[in-house]
This record gives structure tokens, C-alpha cells and sequence, in this order.
């Protein structure tokens, strides 16, 4: 998947004040959890932690574990296990992100040169395979099959999510259920597994676990569907993105099947044109980008993104307030308020 | 790593008796186990089973599996959590095979397109993925944290494996210890752990355990050690493989190292150019078998399989006498015999 296709979090910005609050709140932990990073991704291999420290170390924001550490906190957790388990959240997420990178050919990742571009395919391939497998060391370290069961069923919908993805790419005929299917499996089984393992080392009700599930698959949703309308409006400039690479990758996501689906015959024409037989001209991202904007296609992306940013709030609802419940309805804030 | 690299079951040959009368031996589990593997590589996206099944369900003897199985049954195990077990090994094998052959670009598997060369690059990676997650899910749902350090561990080491593999290849300077780490991780950690497992499911105490663990070990450097020697040696019409992939590659292996050692300046030369500048010409690989043959490289790593296949035998003395640890005895002939 390119640098486009998946949630990035460096994007900058107002709404980034959420994610710094978020960030400041669970300060101590999440050194905690890079130092643990730092220490897990060593090998006496060196071409290993040098690949795996241009993508964990350099990188990101670190919102997946940070909805881990945020979330066993808000449940009211003391201890220190949700540490170990938000690097294995993040472990299995660069692993997905060395190995799109190869499926995807990108060159670029979080605005800097792709691993793949930097060491080569079979590297990034191979020390993807090594973080995965350090993730499910650490988890079995942790010792609980619950925890395991969560962040194995989540590997396993992600790879689903992305070979489905690779299924509908260049295909126009792509539905919008497929496409959520898509979106839920790359990106949202991780959000929801980083929130549940949150209830879980908090050993919350299972009432409250479900509620933890549902606040991050919500909010994992929002956060792509918003992704994919930036890929087509973004501020190139302010976001630090490439606008335009879903478009040149003949990607399917939910502002082309609106525009497509509002169409005429004429402007169908073009989108088979350019996303299905992949020709191109140097003009053609700017007519798809009118195209949208005719039809209301990213307006009606983030609007749905919105209803999706309103299921995660109600999710939220239940949780007693405090600063853990008021940061991270600012991350939903934040997800959405990316696309302005 | 290219068919050549990573032992293949499938050569035929009067040693392969030995292999068939282990499979006679636990044939019911073996096919349990089977029906597992294709019941457990299902996903509702259509392009995983088909490719799943292109590398799981048509090719190989099962060879890791079997030692699961039949190490269990060594050891007086009469329960059925061992079939599961086999199949997480088969999963772990099958999804290092495939990335495999992304990482080597390779054309063949087993004498047949791989995976890759038929669905392409991307669903290799991602169906690998998803392999290896069923295959912790499959172990989660077994339930032992035992068995899932055991395999957890050996996927790391294996992937340190490949990726050290990577930095030798075309390094005619990579020393014995170096090789012999690379096929401890990348061949024989995945036997280790597959007959460990067995000793696990069936509470053997902590120096069976260890026994049965050697023995996989030993078993999994001498089948590697003779693969590597069948990469310059095999009869191609006789064992269905090709000759040569290896130093097409450029792949740092014993035969290499000890023709390199006990060559002269000139020899060396030849080396180089070959191995490491990879500038080949057709005659070249005539003459590499020629220099082999000349400083007994072949024969000599055969030697060293046979110490090994000798550790192999040692570890499994102290077991009881029957029909699974002759099976078992023989696998280790047949490994080695491969070579004749």
C-alpha cells in the first residue's frame, strides 16, 4: 500500500494538538513502550535493526499504541503489560507497512525514502517476517491467549483486508461493501485490536471489552476514509503528502466509487480510462479531482467518515470522564479534522 | 531462496522409502492433519485459497508436519492437539517458502511455476502473511504458551536466517560459522521446533524435550548441508530438479567455501567473478562443478552431513525402541542418501 493508503500520522496541523494532548497524557508509557521497541528490534543481524530502525524508530506517530496505552488507562489499569503489548500493536502495523510497501512499490513512506526503496524488496520482506514474528514473541512473554487471540485474528483480517484491496484494484465494478471490507481489514481490525487489548490487560467486563472493540474498528474506519478523500485534496505543502498516488496506483476507494456511481456514461469512460486500463495523462488527476468535486464525492466521504468518527463517540460514552476518555475523543476529533 | 535452497521434499529416489514408511506409519494423523490445513487456509477472498492451495495443498511430502506427528507418537501421545500443531508448522514452512520466492525472484518451486511467477509478487507476500497468522491463530487456539515460544522463536530465528542469508549472498569472504548460522535459522530451526513441539504436546519432561529438539536440529543442518551439495551434484532427470540455482544466484554455500579455501589464486578469481560479480558465462557452471569435484567440496559436505546425521541419531538413542523411532532413524538416512 502506497504512503497514501494507509492512515499516516504525521500529517501536521491544528487538529494534531489532539494527538499531542493524547501524547502527553500517556508520556511515561509510551517511552516506556520505544524503549521496548528499541530492544526488541535488535538482532545480532545487523542489516536488521538498521532496516527496522528507518521505519519504527524514524516514524510515526505511534497512534496504535498509544490507543493501547490510552485505553488500559481509561479502563483504570496500573500495571505495566499494556506497554509490552502496544510495542506488539506496533511491531505487526510496520510489518504491514515494510510489506505494502514492496506490494505497492512505493518509493516514498511518511515523506522520506521507503524501505524498500533505501534496502531493497527482499529485505523489507524478510524483516517484515522478523517484526511479526518479534510481535508474537512479546505477546506470548505477556502470556495471555485472550491477547493473542485478538492481535492473531487481527494479522490474519489484515492480510485478507490487503489481498482484497489488491483484488478490486483497477476494478470499477468494485462495491462499496467491498471496499468497507477493504478499509476495515487494512486498517481498522488493528485500531479495534489496539483498544480491545487495552480492556483486556485491564481485565474489564466483557460488556466493556466489546465497547473498547467497537470505539477502535469505528475510529480505524474514520481515520481511512478520511485518508482516502486526502489522497485527492490534501494540501500538499501543510500535510507533507503526495497527493494523487491511490489515483496513479488505480486504487478503488470511496470518492472514486461516488463519482463514478454519479457519473455520466462520458465520465465513467474516464475513470475506467485512467483507473482500470491505467492510461494516464499529466491532466487527468486534476479532472478526477473536478470530478469529485462536482459530485460531492469527498464531501460525502468525510460526511461519512463523520457518522463513523459518531459510532466511536458512543462507543466512548459509557467510560467514566476524565483526561484518558477526553483525549481520546479528541483523537476522533483529530482523524477527521485532518481533512479540513 | 530459490527451490534449491530450502530442502525440497519432493525428490524421488530409492531413499525416499524411508520417507513413505513414516507417512504409512502415521498415515490417519497425516490426513487429519491435511484436511486441517485445507479447512484452515479458507478465507471468504477467493485469491487466497487458490493460491494457498497452489503451494500447500499440491506440493511436498509434508516433511516438517511428519516429524510433528510422529515425534508425538514417539513419544506415547495419544491425544490429537499434535495434527493442529503439524499443520502450525506447515502454515510457518509454506508462508517462508512463498516469501522465499519473492525475495529470490524465483520461477520454480518444486519443479513447478511458483507462486509468484503465477499470481505475482504481491499476493505472495500477503498470502504468506496470512499463512502466518493462521498459524498462530491455530496455536492460540491450542492453548499453549509452550508451544507458542517454541514456534514464535523459531520464526524470528528463521527470518534472521533470511536476512543473513541476504547479506552473505555474492560474499565470498562469508566464513563457515556465517553458513552455518544462516541454515540453522533459515532450514533447521523449523525442524527443531517441529519435533520439539511433539515432545511438548506429550509432557515429556525437560531432557526429552531437549532430545527431541537436537535431534531436529541436526536433521535440519544435514538436510540442508545436502541440498546444498545437490545444488552442483543432483541427476536432474533422476530428482526433478535443477542443477545450478544456487550459483546462478550467487548463494554462499559449504561446497562454495571449502572449493574457495582450497583454491589458488586463479580458482579464487573464478570465485569472484562468478559468485560475487556475477558475470557468468555458460561454461562456468561445468567449471565450478570441475573445481569441486577437484578439492572433494562435494564430498566433504556430505561428510559433515553425516556428522550431523550422526548428532541426529544420537539424540534419538535414548528413546524406546519401535516403529516411530525407526521411521524417524531412517528419515535421517534418507536425508543424507538423498545425495547418492
Amino acid at each position: 500500500m502506497s504512503a497514501s493508503a494507509r492512515p499516516r500520522d504525521t500529517a501536521p496541523g491544528k487538529a494534531e494538538d489532539a494527538l499531542s494532548a493524547l501524547t502527553a497524557l500517556v508520556r511515561d508509557d509510551l517511552e516506556a513502550c520505544n524503549r521496548v521497541i528499541i530492544e526488541r528490534m535488535q538482532s545480532e543481524v545487523a542489516l536488521i535493526p538498521q532496516l527496522a530502525a528507518h521505519i519504527v524508530a524514524a516514524g510515526g506517530k505511534r497512534l496504535r499504541p498509544l490507543l493501547t496505552l490510552a485505553a488500559a488507562r481509561l479502563c483504570g489499569y496500573r500495571g505495566q503489560r499494556h506497554i509490552g503489548l502496544a510495542a506488539c500493536v506496533e511491531f505487526i502495523h510496520t510489518a504491514t507497512l515494510l510489506h505494502d510497501d514492496v506490494v505497492d512499490e512505493s518509493a516514498l513512506r511518511r515523506g522520506q525514502a521507503s524501505a524498500n526503496a533505501l534496502f531493497g524488496n527482499k529485505p523489507s520482506v524478510l524483516v517484515g517476517d522478523f517484526l511479526f514474528s518479534r510481535a508474537f514473541q512479546l505477546m506470548t512473554a505477556d502470556g495471555s491467549l485472550e491477547v493473542l487471540r485478538i492481535l492473531s485474528d487481527a494479522s490474519a483480517i489484515i492480510a485478507e483486508g490487503e489481498v482484497l484491496q489488491l483484488m478490486t484494484q483497477n476494478d470499477t465494478s468494485t462495491t462499496e461493501a467491498q471496499y468497507l471490507q477493504v478499509i476495515e481489514g487494512k486498517t481498522a481490525a488493528l485500531f479495534a485490536a489496539a483498544t480491545e487489548v487495552g480492556a483486556v490487560v485491564a481485565e474489564q467486563p466483557p460488556a466493556a471489552q466489546a465497547r473498547l472493540r467497537a470505539f477502535g474498528m469505528a475510529l480505524g474506519v474514520a481515520f481511512q476514509l478520511v485518508d482516502d478523500a486526502l489522497d485527492y485534496s490534501a494540501d500538499q505543502a501543510a500535510l507533507g503528502k503526495t497527493v494523487g498516488d491511490d489515483f496513479r496506483e488505480g486504487k478503488i476507494t470511496l470518492p472514486v466509487l461516488l463519482a463514478f456511481a454519479r457519473g455520466d456514461e462520458a465520465e465513467r469512460a474516464f475513470w475506467r480510462r485512467t483507473l482500470e486500463e491505467r492510461e494516464q495523462t499529466e491532466a487527468d488527476l486534476a479532472e478526477a479531482q473536478a470530478l469529485m468535486r462536482r459530485h460531492g464525492a469527498l464531501a460525502d466521504t468525510i460526511a461519512r467518515a463523520r457518522l463513523y468518527g459518531d459510532q466511536a463517540q458512543a462507543a466512548l460514552a459509557p467510560f467514566p470522564d476524565g483526561p484518558e476518555k477526553r483525549a481520546l475523543s479528541a483523537v476522533v476529533e483529530f482523524c477527521i479534522e485532518r481533512a479540513r
